[in-house]
């Protein structure tokens, strides 16, 4: 016979692993007692000593030394754009395929360019890293080495400047975030969408209040690549090893949220004035890869047999502490138009890029602008480095020219010393939806807290600055 | 002194609280153990005796006598529209002021019909749901005394048809299905948008597989109604009693979802082999209203220092349980261009009518058709209902027609005996999100189950029938 007071414990104890087994559960609405975002990868204490770099500026360098590391898709394009630019050298090109440095190097020949220094080795970046004659070190490869060797870079106290994502875990994110804290050195995430002409045009617009107040921001990565995702070596658009097919093998979430939201963010003031607070996320099921790879390779092919866990489109919806709404959507498996939406919704205004282009606003937002009035508020609030830079930029291309002034504006602000236009947290941030969305789409869309990266200091600046040299 | 046992039972009882104190909030991630959606409102047992009312036939009505409750705004627009169709009669006119009541009189004298009843009294809805010379009782009130007439109308024999929404709350959803199954009437929400052309268009397209298989779908109401919900009485466009602003005081969530959700959920055929299963909603704070009402009234006037609950924009992400995902917005203060959305995305291609109108179907579906090819395609799919009466319902009107192809398929499937095109299920399933967002919204985006209205049988159909007599 068991003693009473034992039993009670025995009962109790079944009673508390009863409750415990019921949190996380269905079980657990309380109407009373409001449900908050879970704070999955709570923020760990600033190192004692270190401190933020919103506004880092550096010193001033002459000419910045560029070592590109990585020369598949994007690094080709980078070696190119960077030879417009006086105040720019590429000094190093790495990459494991010999003929990609062997192409790059005859990019710079034929731009009059002096040979730069090459590499092969998979670990080169390792040296080119520590090497002395480099100030910028900027990443091509493939997602997976863009943190590694960005934070390598900044230990070895170089700027670095990392193809998007730049983290694709938190803790990666933190890793950037803390080197550059630590070292003082520029850590930008290049994305290169913050830069087309639309998006700097109706971010002049939200600067100077034409929106008002803007409540709501929708971005996207909408686009088609089935065909590139399953490209083999040599194929046309294929991804080194089909590393970005992988992606979609082994995760679902909002696997590429940068080039929707970065535009947004910068509009929103985020972590200047506002901060991501939590999101939601879901994903729809996967149908589509499968349905290509049955078509393309045979029902029983290995591409059609196997499981892809990411979903054919993600939605999140991200909700700011100054209470203002966001919406992401990823989508590379749907036939479907190009889009990535780029919409703002204020208090007095409105405009989006797609599928429509069209500015409304008071007091008769009720109607999208005319062809011509769009035009022309387009060109009264042309940004001024679209001014300045613009039609250069068109010239030289890369996505229509945003490429170029992506990479002018990175070496103009290097050259002179002044604060970056993304800083380490944009990166941090942006990239952190990629991992936050994914423990959301895990759980039926369970909000999630977003990692406060500036660790309080998020309202400190006002605005966002593209810094001019006076 | 404590004697142990008690000690420890104490100290057991101090963590328990803990624990359940601990649920529902952001200490209780476990990554071992995935969060599902909460079930706030769980599935009532169907009554004894009661079975559904899929596919619900009742005896062919001759002509279809109506009753009309609520001459505001829609209800105008019905007198009017039923009275083109021969198989209808207008019999009874009920409204508390005694001109609309007079108004639509006139109308009918207009088109040559006989006068109806005209009621007054704020309680007469219920003898006229009584009466005998009634089959349908058709209720254009404001949305609170939707879901009490049509369920008395039910209960008194009458078949019941309500503007949208049908339900405010779970509950409501649920008297209407249990109603409905327990008296074998008819309940139909008059869901408009679901017969417009496009919509049509892309419905029958759906269908016959065009877009292959449906993976997402957007919807929205995007509607700028600000004058109106300011708009006190006698003044233009004001709803009685101004009770529209008053919803948007009380609550927050999808307020008005049906005018998205229901064309797509047709051509998701939900509750017709799928199913919602739960959502995640998330709005912004409220901005646009307290700026409109400091604009138009001044600082300090009684609606610029109103609290009001509903934020500018709500999103809501559904998920079916065959693994779509649906996007719904509600918006009615932001000033922007009108939208619905209405998208569809599927594994061959892609339709959306709102901001763009346009189809981009495979091997192509990275463009958009031409004008030439986009006008030629929805006229090969033009649905066959639109083909029997597109045309007379734009002579009759009523946004564009789709209200007169609304009524006339109302009293088409009435005269014939045949099933409704929208039952009490997709009445109680698309009002649902109003109820539903709002507890997510409460709770930080928490996701939340979607009841089985259907209660198992949803399926049972593989698809949706608009229903011809042969």
């Amino acid at each position: 016979m068991i003693k009473r007071p034992t039993l009670l414990i025995t009962l109790m104890i079944m009673a508390m692993m009863a409750v415990i087994t019921s949190c996380n559960s269905s079980d657990t609405y309380n109407p009373n007692k409001p449900f908050t975002a879970i704070e999955a990868f709570p923020v760990p204490e600033r190192p004692a000593g270190q401190t933020h770099v919103l506004e880092l500026r550096a010193e001033p360098i002459d000419t910045v030394k560029v070592a590109i590391i990585g020369l598949g898709m994007r690094g080709q394009g980078a070696v190119r754009r960077l030879s417009f630019i006086d105040e720019a050298l590429v000094v190093a090109l790495v990459d494991v395929v010999p003929e990609n440095v062997e192409r790059a190097q005859q990019t710079l020949e034929g731009m009059g360019r002096p040979a730069a220094k090459g590499y092969t080795d998979s670990e080169s970046w390792k040296e080119v890293c520590e090497s002395e004659g480099v100030d910028l070190v900027y990443i091509c490869t493939h997602w997976d080495l863009h943190a590694p060797i960005a934070k390598y870079a900044m230990e070895q106290g170089k700027h670095a400047a990392t193809e998007i994502p730049a983290a694709l875990t938190i803790d990666e994110a933190w890793d950037l975030v803390n080197t550059s804290e630590k070292t003082r050195r520029h850590m930008m995430m290049l994305e290169n969408c913050n830069y087309d002409f639309f998006e700097m045009a109706t971010l002049n617009m939200a600067q100077q209040g034409v929106f008002g107040e803007i409540v709501h921001a929708e971005g996207a990565y909408i686009h088609d690549l089935r065909s590139m995702l399953f490209a083999e070596e040599g194929e046309r658009g294929h991804y080194w090893n089909m590393w970005r097919l992988k992606h979609n093998q082994e995760k679902d979430g909002a696997l590429y949220p940068m080039h929707g939201l970065g535009p947004i963010a910068h509009a929103l003031n985020i972590h200047r004035g506002d901060r991501m607070e939590f999101l939601v996320s879901v994903s729809s099921d996967q149908f589509g890869l499968t349905e290509y790879a049955k078509e393309k390779f045979g029902e029983d092919s290995d591409y059609a047999q196997r499981d892809y866990a990411k979903g054919d489109i993600n939605t999140t919806i991200i909700k700011t502490i100054r209470g203002k709404t966001i919406k992401i959507q990823h989508d590379v498996t749907s036939p479907r138009p190009y889009s990535r939406i780029h919409m703002l919704s204020g208090t007095e205004g409105f405009a989006q890029k797609w599928p429509r282009t069209g500015i409304a606003l008071e007091p008769n937002a009720h109607y999208w602008y005319s062809e011509e009035k769009l035009d022309s508020i387009l060109q009264v609030y042309e940004h001024p480095i679209v001014k300045e830079v613009g039609e250069k930029a068109r010239e030289v291309g890369g996505h229509g020219g945003m490429d170029f002034i992506m990479d002018y504006r990175l070496i103009y602000c290097l050259h002179h010393g002044l604060p970056l236009d993304q800083d380490v947290y944009d990166a941090a941030e942006w990239s952190s939806i990629i991992h936050l969305s994914q423990v959301s789409v895990a759980n039926q869309g369970m909000p999630v807290q977003i990692p406060d990266f500036t660790r309080g200091a998020w309202n400190e600046l006002k605005t966002i600055t593209y810094h001019k040299h006076n």
